[in-house]
């Protein structure tokens, strides 16, 4: 029987890095987790075990850690970039990096900034994915876990019924979701930080200001809204489960329920996912291409 | 063989209520997971499955619904008041109700406040906890998942040395962990937002204070605090997970690592849980009993 | 302000240890997961910051995988003893140890058991807690994470109804639950491994053969099942999460539903805890007190 | 500024069935969770909100139960399948189905098969995706969370090393993993239960009897083992994470650990993820396609 290997891609995935810098007695804090992917010549790793070609995973997690170390780590964008670089060498033909920073603020004691405690901010968690292959750079900037609800200005009518269709229509909903979102930067020396506030600031005002006639317009808003004030980014990409808030019948209980009391529902959800492409952008390459593969 | 009924209770578990309230073209936004276990005369049902003293907790269910709409929630630890006195009925002699708030802000647009658009602000939760038995009510407030780190003016050192033991002393480490609190009243006719915000600030600037020598004494400094500026509290619990940070040995590389470059891990911890109590606090009673009961 | 030191505890959690035995070419494979919690003199710690009483939880660490080492494990229940024991000495004055092993069975090639490669068997857990103070022991024995199922042969009916009650009495539902139970031993020379075998078979077969009319009399009939077979069990506590399984309704399809298709929900859910004593039984001392202890 | 809508899908995900057949008094269980992903021509709803074609996903969740009822379940994959071509329709042109069934036992007691009461054996899943588009079918079978584990049998060695590498050799540790595969179909027209089970069982085989000089190589030797067993498969994928075990250090203590006492660490982990294909396989069109899109 013939075979051939297939697409293939190993790495060490989320090293936990937490960075302080001491400006004196003053501290700051980054904390990041970093995935590695790498491909390239692995035919033989696969086929023989010749492990000639393979840099340990152990290796790549130490990179991370000493990378941290040798120079202020940047955005998490230009970490990324700098630690897929650096891979790429010889049999190592494609990196694939990933960051996921969590944010944490300085605690306040009596009113002023403590100089060296710290309180995570939320769980809301900025991404960024850098790809380097062939001399030629990728970056993906992201957010996950940004959970947003609009309390009414949300409806769902009009839609295709079959048979099977039990669905009422509503002209006044709550709309919740938790925003997953990449967005492909078509530059990559630019102002990391900016770019990320103004674009995560784009998607979280349109999502609040658009009228919502579905989960699915909403989602081309937010990803029109990044491509609107962000000339560097040419696709945005966004993942938006639609968590059901379900209006309680009261009326057992001689109450109404003007979509006030909702339950608030774990499993199934709708998942509505999308993306938004600049006319003439330069093509992806390898830039979405999964992680994990499966 | 002679056997009898041990402790038992029993309830609904995790219901999750959002709540809209209206004032005009305002909204405002609540979110509450509200878990009930009731206790009492329960004999019947466990021996021969004679339901007639049970309450179903499809009722309970109902029930926490019916009572957001019936009235204004108020707090957390006044919602949870409430309901539990509503279930002490007949039969049913102990009733413990939980609510667990996670908190939401208005999302900004253009730099307004929207009116109906709303961001989950954190992970971090508001709980509260009302046992009422024979007239008498216990509340504790609390909070649940805030993550904490400092990133100097924690020591460890001068512990007990057994042959097992290899931890090198320090003078200088990180010292993170994710509080969980909870804190009894001994009055229940108070403010209880206000009582919330100053007993939680009063937590966290005593963690940020407290040069640590160990994370028992940073605990207790925690539950020293709050008692020290609230006098209806009386009693203080902890748990804190010591989240270890291990110093990453960079020397392989030629590189120094003067507490700059951390592993944070995730198992095992360390698990420091202690409580503070004012002297001449009445009973606890029921107050502390396990939720769940294994 | 006068205040004093209340409960507390603390220890290392979450040890995950496995262990590998070679018998010749043979092998075989134990994965326990350790959690300590020591407790005693250890009032100057959380008052000063003073750790002279203190066995730093890196060194339970240590002791756990050293423990594996010098002796054969042999059954959770012993090896939780045999550490809690270890502890109490000097200032410590009381040990828990609690273990979680997770099954492996031997993957078989051609048919023939494998000598040394093993799969997952099952993600039920079985558990054993061990606490030892002032030269007494107290064991308890447990398992979680056993789902299990009744697609009839359960009813649920004669219940209280109130004005917020709309369940309608069934006599045929589906029954499923996750269950976590603990049992206490009165005597710690016996075979643990065949008194869990027959006290955790009790559990399944009580489930099984009671026709339930409640969860609470399956519960008391389970706890009952172990108390019959197993003389050295003195008490038997159950938490059992009602897993609803809802009816869907398939009339507007033009499809009857005889209990044949159903909607497994995940919150809010039923819990159902209790527990069944022998009389007699002797006091459970520490061996209940929770851990953690918010 | 231009832009275009790129490539979306939208479904219900999650959907948890639970069927129970009666065969007079001996019932059998079945319990799926469903997700569905449709996409097709969907421009209006993203551009304008009017949504015409849009199938809701309430809908297509009670579609999932409804067919339930209809007809057998038969095998995941032919539910998918079924459920996949009843939703390209009219403006959908593509439907992702997947299905992911847990498996269920029966109890037994006193030796005999209880008629209806069943414990979940494993939290092993089986997975199938079927996949229609234009009158053409693909079909992916799998499986996730397999567990396994070999304490010998494997290798480190011969690996690449830079300036960041301090990896020792090794060539005996322990090697283990949870196995995530999906492997494509030819054929849609075979018994797809011999087929699911006989792939599982050359995966199950593979990993056991091949010695490992690195997890690539097991991967790999997976993944062919399938190709040689099953004609209709023509394409294997594996993500495979390697669950580092590391040797604790007793030397302290001074004892030996030959491969006999390990610490099972969580994070970070390797993640080993490749392919084989069969050489002439008909064209894979949209069945590897990310779900979710992020």
């Amino acid at each position: 029987m013939a075979t051939r290997l297939g697409p293939n891609q190993y790495g060490k995935a989320e090293t936990h890095l937490v960075r302080v810098y001491r400006d004196g007695d003053v501290h700051s804090l980054r904390d990041l987790t970093v995935s590695v992917a790498l491909a390239g010549d692995l035919d033989e790793v696969h086929l023989s075990g010749d492990n000639t070609n393979v840099l340990p995973t152990d290796t790549q997690k130490n990179t991370v850690y000493a990378f941290a170390r040798e120079a202020p780590i940047g955005a998490p964008e230009a970490f990324a970039l700098r630690l897929a670089r650096h891979f790429v060498t010889g049999p190592i033909r494609r990196a694939r990096v990933e960051v996921c920073e969590v944010p944490w603020a300085r605690i306040a004691v009596d009113g002023d900034p403590h100089p060296h405690a710290f309180m995570q901010a939320s769980h809301e968690q900025r991404t960024a994915v850098a790809v380097s292959e062939a001399g030629v750079d990728w970056v993906l900037s992201g957010l996950a876990n940004l959970v947003v609800l609009k309390s009414t200005g949300s409806e769902f009518s009009g839609f295709e019924r079959d048979r099977y269709t039990t669905l009422a229509e509503t002209h006044d909903r709550v709309l919740a979701t938790a925003v997953a979102a990449r967005w492909r930067h078509v530059r990559i020396d630019g102002d990391w930080d900016e770019s990320y506030a103004e674009a995560r600031r784009a998607l979280i005002e349109a999502f609040a200001s658009t009228h919502s006639l579905s989960l699915q317009q909403t989602l081309h808003a937010m990803g029109t809204a990044v491509l609107d004030v962000r000339p560097e980014v040419v696709e945005v990409r966004l993942s938006l489960p639609n968590k059901h808030h379900f209006v309680v019948d009261l009326s057992p209980f001689g109450l109404s329920n003007e979509n006030e009391v909702f339950h608030a529902d774990d499993r199934p959800y709708g998942l509505i996912e999308g993306s938004v492409e600049r006319e003439g952008a330069p093509p992806a390459g390898p830039a979405w291409d999964p992680y994990p593969l499966l």
